[in-house]
């Protein structure tokens, strides 16, 4: 069966189909045959072919007293799928083009999309809050007794069909297999993107990556598409070296044998000083310093992926920072996703990105719960779920 | 009287000379006849010309019990000086050239000095210990008993020659008044350097500079050079602004009057979302934090140039970062001082950069404990101690 072919005639008419719904927080989703309006001007319905789970769902699965916890929703971000219909003032989309839905927008519009200082979009960057891009707390979704089911960082990818504002959608080459595409719309991306944009490993540079899941792999394996010469994968896992070894990591420093010395000594010592570059892919505020210690004097950068747990401050030597070091956030990796996922797409088509090994798992949507056990259990990089299974 | 002149008979023999002496911490310097040897290899000795006081001269003549805290010491580096003699293997310096000393080493071999990546020096940046920068604790100067005087930074200015590794020397154009390119050996340099290359200022941005003195009116007149369009200033006292104003800043925040307000909320408020490029200029970690808290999200950058006082850590919200935001430290604002310095002067002569209205005072060398008074007063902003005076 061909997974991009679906009926043509539901243009510009609600579509019924399944969808895995999350009724309450930290509740096993529901899966449940719901209704989708057809796209709104700048919007574009699509089909998803397949989807995987990010700690990003997880943490929005749990959200209980937050303004942003609003039930019941269709999680799922990480997604490639087919277009089906386009609404009014869609350009560059049309029926049957492959494409990424993407949390992150790239309005294409605004001053900051338009510079090429940062990944920001000033003009849709700031509201996580809405259901939908550009009418705010409508929805396209409904259960079947009419009760509205709320969107989910603008992608919703738990569901057969989806509605997506064009500001988060980009158009792929139909070239890549989709479950690999599928790995590029978030964590992917995030990891090699820090690496290439917001770092800029060069050729022979030194990078010690805190934290080896999907992202940490990611930034190993984008150091390594950059020339980095030695590339420190730090965990508390080992099984984790054996496995980062297939993306460039090339030394481990396990975190609970360090002994009487910090992990940044450790790393110190193994560099003669420091590394170029340090990654922190965990959210603990105490290894994003470890991270900052780790780097050389001189012109070490620190560049920060994981969202803190726990909201802590992070504390850096006012007389380490002098010496020539900095540190850098970003979201997705300084990745503008309209410009820079082709790039990767056409880099992993040039068989210079490598994107197998990721995927650990293939489950079908039938057994979407099971991904959140296999997820919150860490064995598991990446699964595939595909929703036609 | 040509101040570029003197006797030319002395070469590889000692100078007798005058010198200000600081015996003990924090007591009025002596001017006193020392000895002068001839420089060793890779060195050059220089008749100083003139010199200025820097707020880092204050620090080091207070300091006690501390490693780098060795008496009877000859303070001073910021200063224009002359080729009087150089010792062997010294390419690139003869008599008679204009040089300017700078404490921040150059050595141009090492790995570092030759990556475009940054302004470190692998090779000699690690050390503000030794006497001499090739020959560890040894000293060319004693006093008229023939007690060994400690070297202060590689520099030593308050003394009519002094000897300086070629590590530490930048021949200049003569075309620039000596008084004028001293600023370049020191506060300019840092403040100019810091908008420049660690900053990356450009048309249109927005700056906002923590602490008006002389560093901090570089940074504007930097930022100003490099096109930005707001450029405001941040001091408790408001007599800044009028001074401020010629080195391009358009407006002012009295941290005195922000009210209930922090100084990060009136910025952010004053540009609608922050500046672009915000200077820490004072060495204090809360207005550290209050400058990473100007920045605008996506893109913001934050510089360090005020060496922090107690040594206390800089606490940054770990959200705020992750929205795009980078903090860099740097020493002599990111500049290598043999490649960038004579760009400067080249922008002084093409009347591009301006440091006119930072020298306020001009002294004669007999009157060098009034210029400790005057700059801890905060009376004036830089001056101009003439050795021939
Ligand atoms: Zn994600
Ligand atoms: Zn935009
Ligand atoms: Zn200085
Ligand atoms: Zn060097």
């Amino acid at each position: 069966m061909d997974r991009t072919s679906f009926s043509s005639c539901n243009k510009g008419k609600p579509i019924r189909c399944k969808a895995a719904i999350c009724r309450k927080a930290g509740e096993a989703l529901v899966i449940e045959e719901i209704q989708v309006d057809p796209p709104q001007p700048y919007e574009v319905r699509i089909k998803i072919i397949c989807t995987s789970l990010c700690h990003t769902d997880i943490n929005y699965w749990k959200l209980n007293n937050d303004p942003r916890a609003k039930f019941p929703k269709i999680l799922g971000h990480e997604a490639v799928g087919v277009v089906e219909s386009i609404g009014e003032h869609v350009d560059g989309f049309k029926q049957g083009d492959i494409v990424l839905p993407v949390f992150y927008p790239n309005c294409e519009e605004c001053k900051d999309c338009k510079s090429p200082k940062s990944n920001w979009c000033s003009r849709f960057c700031d509201d996580f809050l809405s259901n939908t891009r550009r009418y705010g707390t409508n929805s396209r979704f409904k259960d079947s007794s009419g009760e509205v089911i709320h969107h989910h960082i603008y992608v919703s990818s738990f569901s057969e069909y989806t509605v997506v504002d064009i500001a988060h959608l980009v158009k792929i080459s139909p070239e890549i297999p989709v479950h690999k595409a599928a790995l590029l719309s978030c964590c992917v991306s995030t990891g090699v993107g820090a690496a290439w944009k917001v770092a800029g490993v060069e050729e022979g540079s030194t990078v010690a990556i805190f934290g080896l899941g999907a992202v940490g792999l990611a930034v190993a394996e984008g150091a390594r598409l950059f020339g980095a010469g030695k590339i420190i994968g730090v965990d508390l896992n080992p099984d984790k070296f054996e496995i980062g070894k297939r993306f460039g990591i090339t030394d481990f420093v396990n975190t609970a044998s360090c002994g009487e010395k910090t992990i940044s000594q450790v790393i110190t010592e193994m560099t003669g000083g420091g590394v170029d570059y340090s990654f922190e892919c965990v959210g603990l505020a105490s290894l994003m310093e470890e991270a900052f210690n780790s780097t050389r004097t001189g012109s070490g950068k620190t560049v920060i992926l994981g969202m803190e747990k726990n909201a802590s401050p992070i504390s850096l030597s006012s007389r380490a920072i002098m010496r020539g070091r900095s540190i850098h956030g970003s979201l997705f990796g300084g990745l503008k996703p309209k410009l820079d996922i082709p790039i990767l797409v056409d880099r992993y088509l040039k068989k210079e990105l490598n994107l197998d090994g990721l995927i650990t798992h293939e489950l079908s949507f039938a057994e979407i719960n099971k991904a959140f056990d296999l997820l919150v259990e860490g064995n598991c990089i990446r699964y595939t779920i595909w929703m036609d299974k």
